[in-house]
């Protein structure tokens, strides 16, 4: 934290008076709860309707960052679903969800982000190559930064879980990976990687909000790493999976040895309707566990994930930790969560983007481990503790805007 | 923790290595539930018939602190009750709480240890004056010293919890307190603070464990400051406060705004018996809401201790916290926390032991905010935060033992 | 059940088809949040907005009973608050309790009702007797009964929770009494026991859904008791205690032996404000404790209720049930209730409205013991099982039903 | 109830004096958990150490029935573990479940029963036809029988729990079955219904406390019919599904709609370890929703059972209950459960054995409907209702010891 002191003595200037000029946030499932959310929130707080609690960057640790105004960005994205992003607001709001009357007051902003949404990439019955696809997509991401002045694109996949992946040769062989791009006939990467891989294409930031696979196939992974873009992931850790992550180190520092942690997760709404495919929520499933694995050291961990139509837009989680003392003595704990999931993940794709901004003006390449405060498995880290993903942001946040300032960011290049 | 590396490849030598000689723990409750379980814990350990479970100075951030061994711990103490340990163990052991076959195995140094404990003072019905009392209790501790040719005593308050205090003039004027307490006619101190005040006489480091006054008198601690002790307190942080605190500043990293948390406890034994003391309750209530006061800045937050003698050794606490998120949605965490209250404090005895050993050696006086990490209401330190306070102390530890290694401690003078 | 058979076939007509008339509801506290909601869902159910989902008497059981159409019930009552109920409704609708659509939809109703409200008894500061405000109050209902042509009025107090009484000779003597209330410089009865005589003494059945004294007064009882009404009372048993008066029972069928309930209430709202009034919570707090004791057979019971603002009208509680079994085993069950109060009220002030008629009717007189189904602390019976009690009110219903049938009520003299 | 004041007036007899002689109880799977702590509670009961808390027979509404004494009950069984009941008593006693000095007072009538254990049918490597298994077995009931003096035997199945089967034509028609049980090649029937087979071959009153196929073969039934013994079944409810059936008729009475009922068990021993096999697993699920399902009418209710090793004897289940009330609000109720799992089945096998005496003595045959009292897929009955069920019971032991009473029943014959 002195850096930020003394940068701002040196420079004789508030950092956050960095012009990053106008930013776009390029959402992939841009008419989903999620998104829709973030967009109504990032347009309630540009306009000052409502102060912007939940997110992160508005703490008192991250007064020295230079991080871009609300107020600056423009939202675009992709989506497959025809149904308006005023239309998912309205129902958002007969659900309970949001105030209905934020939805008025946002309207337009939302119709104007919904007149920017292209068709995403649906692999059922499309004649295109993957390669095509990219490309397509590609084109839209940098049409929407010219058309609306753009500085960047920051780009953000909150589309819906995908199931796992078979493995295949191509996934570690760019040659084989790229022919079979090109083949029309073939489909051999999921929606997210050729998603994923348009971003790096349109030389965007990258950043992952779901457990699909995006980036994670080695041989796409490598030809991304040639467009040196910063990239960020993986699956939004929110709710339970970040409750854990605070209780588990806790637990550990003081020399208390956890046994079973065993949950469940209730849950309505999109996400629940795609988690009640068994593939699906077995990436989900898999993504939530490895952090508690590595935190707990091997305790016996079930979880399961139900879809609770009824619930709607609320998330409901339930945990019981049993833990060894002293002496072989037992404690336990229970937790249950209630919460509307996209109230948790809206917040924090409006830091993503502000923070992605940052790191893309610093000059950061690859994956940002420091971003691995948000999510449930961080890519370009292991650590999973939440009090040190804390540390770690606020102090990436004033090294990487010590650095912007001090000329070595790209920006100034 | 740069500091503890330089200092092997100066010193040539493990820090580890450090000769303390004997050390003796003088606790003030000595037959009580914590004391036993901790005298029990400390046999058990010492005798390698157990893991250290529940250690916190067993994690691997005090691997080159300077702590000594367990084995080389004798411990004595006061008490006003006449039932030996050995009877207390086996009382917990019927409640299920310590392994039966436990107690047998360390039943040789339950005798002996409840062989040195003394008469405490009792407020109740003596004739002495509490200049007399203190000196009396004094001379046990430095006796015990003696007998056994300790080095240093630690004196741990775990006794009873004794209702709050009302204002006196005396307490704040050192005159006016040495004349009362000169005066066998009056009771101007709770019968903690003549106990401190007879640790600090006795030159010995003093911990309170428990929210009673203690070294809260103004003009007790300035004459106990002439006396340049280390001292710790107060009220040990094992259960739902420990749990509060490591969730709230994870709350407010996010944004997240608590609007109310309320608890409430239920507890038997002979913790809980007190508690059905309305004053006693009162002391307790209040020093376990002043982190979260902090913490939350100004939620609110009702909390009740209950008195449920069929729950005997376990403590059973419910928490339901309120948490404005984005868009003045609401989140609910309701957390349900159940433990033998005894066996989450007694080994943070053990851990208070040790580091105020290393305390004491590398030559602390007052306060020692870092030991804040295990209390309620941490003197010397306005950090509540559980992260934070683990990192102080893991920083403390090896800063302290750095310096003793370095010759600057007191030990060497 | 049998009744209700041979009853259809010896009169050959549906009991169903017995015309009772216009009947009218009289709310005191008819502006606060429990008679808001149950006007709006009257006027919601009349108009077949919503189906009258959580109405008792809807069930299968009450199939052959005698009881009013919702249609036919007119709706006044007294209040202290200016508030109308439209403001009051359109506020349930902001805190998310009441759809905003559906006030809209009754709108009309709504202030229609509001028309009808009179000013309500206020001790605090007012010059008439007390005497002389029952006789204004019995007025009030009186007049709204030929206003509006019915055929008999209901009255229902759910107005704010009173403190509990300190004894008075007055309370058990009649005559003392009666001068005690013609003195305007007394004012010996509560509010609620002045509305409480005030309905009988326009002839109307009378129903106590609060803690408040009422007709606890013995000389008072006895004094109503001359004016030979059907009255029925006390606290509703919406939530908490009545999931008490599920499961206790349960459990003493099971042989398990409860050892300790102790429960937690937190809630927001106008009772949460009322209640955070010591005074006033000691006689809910007594009144919820009532049954659990009688069920238990005095197992140890501690409670809390906390007023938490920001709760709003949601009410949470929290049991921890601990229970002793086979060979001295413990088993433990923690509930966690969460639920809009009013919206558990609401449907019992309709389903007591509709059977009230009927007992009236029918010819009841005094408490009716059968409808200790629906309070904490039910008048003219020891049963407190909810089991017990729903067998208990069906089959009043139908005995009720079956001696109206054959002209034995009171409707036909 | 007056059937039973008449019959005494009538008789001049306390009906608790009818003499049963000594009756057997044949428990297959008599050496795990539920059998050995069924076996420790009758010994301690019979000698009068302990109370028989946890006994449904031993309430007030049972107290004009004619039940045997447990005094006169004898204990034997079948099993295919070589590890003996006192082995998993003390198991029992280390895991903290049975207190360990009752293991030792009933160490004698351990050893005593275990002795009479035989072994078991075990298809897996058997040369045996599975009609000479069940002759087998029903040769060595009879033995035990007529070796002991025994009027009557009771047959317990409290053996592990089975996977669900496949359907076969054999299961339809008696014939085939027939035949495939005379060939030593085929394993047509799982292990339960050979030895529910030879229960009723022996012509013992046979009552299946587990989930497993047991008499639901349709051929089979048609056979066991034949040999006119009485009945009971299916899968124990002691514990989530109690409570479920406990709560679910209550939230009915008041018309509330549950939307889903959400729930998770976790558990550790002997059965935690059967039930990690998903195929087992997947018959206890079934069981344990099949009566939700009848009493909500078809909400969405996700369950799952997890095996926690850790968690040992103990059985933890969380519900979350999502219920609709007035004006489409929504209530939430959630329970967590807590308890030895064996704890709460050992009583009600000693209440069956009572139970099963008298139905056995007063001429029942077939299904008794009126034991649905005590399982989670009653036999003979639909009523799910915990509250009913509670009823029907009281009132079928008084009827038929007043059968049994006025000589028509069996045992006079
Ligand atoms: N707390 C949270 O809400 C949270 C936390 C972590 C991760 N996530 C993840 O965020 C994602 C979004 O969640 P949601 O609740 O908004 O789901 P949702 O179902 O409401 O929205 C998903 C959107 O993605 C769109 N989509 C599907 N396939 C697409 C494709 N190939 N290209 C473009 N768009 C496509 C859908 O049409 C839909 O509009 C999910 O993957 C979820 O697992 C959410
Ligand atoms: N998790 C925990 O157990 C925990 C946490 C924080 C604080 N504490 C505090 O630790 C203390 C001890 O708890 P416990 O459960 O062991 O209680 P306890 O009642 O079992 O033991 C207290 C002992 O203190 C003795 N005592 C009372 N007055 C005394 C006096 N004047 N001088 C000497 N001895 C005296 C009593 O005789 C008794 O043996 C309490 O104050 C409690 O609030 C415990
Ligand atoms: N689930 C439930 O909501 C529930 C259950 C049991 C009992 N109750 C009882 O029902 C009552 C009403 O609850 P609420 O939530 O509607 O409270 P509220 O505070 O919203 O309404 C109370 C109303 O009573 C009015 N009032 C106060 N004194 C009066 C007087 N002397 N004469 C006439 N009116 C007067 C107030 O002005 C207010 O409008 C309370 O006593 C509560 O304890 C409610
Ligand atoms: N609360 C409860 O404990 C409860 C409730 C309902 C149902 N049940 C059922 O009761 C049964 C027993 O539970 P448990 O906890 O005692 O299990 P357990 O695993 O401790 O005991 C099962 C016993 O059955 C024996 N066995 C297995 N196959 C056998 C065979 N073919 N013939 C004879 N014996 C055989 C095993 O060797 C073992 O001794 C299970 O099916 C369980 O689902 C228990
Ligand atoms: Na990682
Ligand atoms: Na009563």
């Amino acid at each position: 934290m002195s850096v930020k002191a003394d940068e701002e003595s040196v420079l004789g200037t508030a950092p956050e008076d960095w012009d990053y000029g106008r930013t776009g946030i390029w959402l992939i499932g841009a008419r989903g709860s999620v998104a829709t959310t973030a967009v109504i929130g990032l347009a309630a707080i540009a306009s000052r309707l409502v102060k912007p609690v939940g997110c992160v960057t508005e703490q008192d640790t991250f007064h020295g960052a230079c991080l871009p105004d609300y107020a600056d960005f423009v939202v675009g994205g992709h989506d497959i679903s025809g149904v308006s992003m005023v239309k998912r607001a309205e129902k958002l709001a007969d659900a309970g969800m949001v105030p209905g009357h934020l939805v008025e007051s946002v309207r337009a902003q939302l119709l104007e982000a919904d007149g920017r949404v292209c068709s995403g990439y649906d692999p059922a019955g499309t004649a295109e190559s993957q390669a095509d696809a990219a490309s397509r997509l590609s084109s839209d991401i940098v049409a929407f930064k010219e058309t609306n002045g753009l500085r960047r694109v920051i780009v953000l996949d909150v589309a819906s879980t995908e199931a796992p992946l078979d493995q295949l040769a191509e996934y570690h062989d760019i040659d084989l990976l790229k022919s079979a791009l090109e083949d029309p006939a073939r489909s051999v990467l999921p929606a997210s990687s050729v998603a994923a891989y348009a971003a790096v294409l349109a030389g965007s930031p990258y950043i992952c909000f779901t457990p699909s696979t995006a980036l994670n196939v080695p041989a796409l992974y490598e030809l991304a790493g040639a467009f040196r873009v910063p990239t960020a992931g993986q699956d939004g850790k929110t709710g339970q999976t970040w409750l854990r992550s605070v209780l588990a180190p806790a637990l550990a520092a003081r020399g208390l040895e956890v046994l079973s942690w065993a949950g469940t997760n209730l849950l309505g709404g999109g996400d629940g309707a795609t988690l009640a495919d068994s593939r699906a929520v077995s990436a989900k499933l898999l993504s939530k566990n490895r952090g508690l694995h590595e935190l707990t050291g091997g305790a016996v961990i079930p979880l399961h994930i139900d879809n609770v139509p009824d619930l709607g837009e609320t998330k409901v989680a339930w945990d019981h930790i049993h833990v060894e003392g002293f002496l072989g003595s037992r404690l336990t704990i229970q937790t249950t969560w209630s919460a509307y999931d996209s109230m948790l993940a809206a917040p924090m794709i409006l830091d993503l983007a502000r923070l992605m901004t940052l790191a893309d003006a610093a000059g950061e390449t690859g994956h940002v481990g420091a971003f691995g405060f948000f999510f449930k498995d961080p890519w370009g880290s292991e650590e999973h503790s939440f009090a040190q993903q804390t540390h770690n942001l606020a102090e990436w946040a004033l090294v990487a805007s010590g650095r912007l300032l001090s000329d070595t960011g790209r920006e100034q290049l």
